[in-house]
């Protein structure tokens, strides 16, 4: 369900929400999730634990439903203030249940952060398709491509209507995000342009031990 | 060997290269390399068969050797006008027992090619973690990535001094290929600015379709 559908969604099933009811969805953004709990459910937003789980696929649909797909993932609940103890706890159960590392953070941290790490990647992965396609040769170019170019572009896949939401509804920190990229992106070509070695060696040193020390925090995979 | 290194090895070895001797390079760019073939085997050139494998790890040094590492993948050979025939059929015999699929083109077409699909991913990937890195917070932004950061910014951790010199060595078509990509990337960020979901749609929905009709060429590897 894309993140736009969310409030058609709290509307289709407030008549059933009760005190006891758990609540939740798994979208990429937690501001607007949340704003939209609290127009439609009101006194009842309490019941609503928003969740982010990091995973998933770039095919979308019941056709590639993995029943491995959360294990051994993280998975984000952003409660505020009005969550209730008992559905947040229950939360907690759920997602450990299906083999989730479990992170609790307010929804402005996760925006900022996904902002950074997700949804930039992919708006730069939608635009180096785009940028290729948009050449003549981009047929042959593309006949050329490597396992390199297949993990980098992976996630520009993804569901076009899912991405549409999640990237309108963070616009602003994935906005800031992306002309921090875009100063970094200048710092290198500027490297090349001044016919400049060593400090294109030392921009790409800093870009590979970052992403050498990394690993991905989560439980591993058993099996 | 980074491709700055060609000249100096074929001087190193130019005493021991007779007439019936091939001698082939695997760097990722293809015109400098044989410019210094040029300059210093000079009336010999012939006996050079210029060779790029797609295939390599974001891991450097003799530790991560893979033996499988060509199998079932294509090698690209840019032969020059001046290429001895005899050479050229020994290096594809020399491919194709490996495991690869051997394809041939110009320098000039491999090196506009691989601008696209392989220099470009990589100068993004750079500046895509200089970015995050470039932030008081990367380390807790980091901390929350999941498996399509991990996909993405897999060849951000190439080795800094090949990479230095495979972007220096193939500098303007690369540059050609980032302002292509930014002008992609500033029609999506124009699209979010100006609250265009059907826009923003679109634009994703090239991309995803692009990159869901893609298939790498090559030889599937046997088991």
């Amino acid at each position: 369900m894309p993140v736009s559908a969310t409030e058609a969604t709290f509307k289709a099933i407030r008549h059933l929400v009760r005190g006891d009811v758990l609540i939740m969805d798994v979208g990429s953004t937690k501001r607007e999730v949340i704003d939209a709990a609290r127009r439609v459910l009101k006194d009842q937003v309490g019941v609503f634990v928003p969740a982010h789980p990091i995973a998933g696929k770039e095919l979308a649909g019941v056709d590639h439903a993995d029943p491995d797909l959360y294990k051994g993932r993280q998975v984000i609940l952003t409660p505020i203030e009005r969550t209730l103890t008992a559905q947040l706890e229950k939360a907690h159960k759920v997602w450990t249940a299906l083999g989730c590392h479990v992170k609790q953070m307010s929804p402005e941290a996760h925006d900022a952060a996904y902002a950074a790490v997700s949804h930039l990647p992919h708006l730069v992965a939608f635009a180096l398709m785009n940028g290729i396609h948009s050449q003549s040769q981009a047929e042959d170019f593309l006949s050329l491509a490597g396992p390199g170019f297949r993990d980098f572009t992976r996630i520009a896949a993804s569901d076009p209507v899912v991405w549409r939401d999640i990237l309108m509804s963070n616009r602003e920190e994935l906005l800031a995000q992306s002309r921090l990229f875009q100063r970094a992106l200048h710092a290198l070509e500027t490297a090349i342009n001044a016919d400049n070695p060593d400090a294109l060696e030392a921009l790409i040193d800093q870009a590979s031990s970052a992403r050498a020390h990394w690993r991905m925090s989560a439980i591993k995979p058993q099996g």
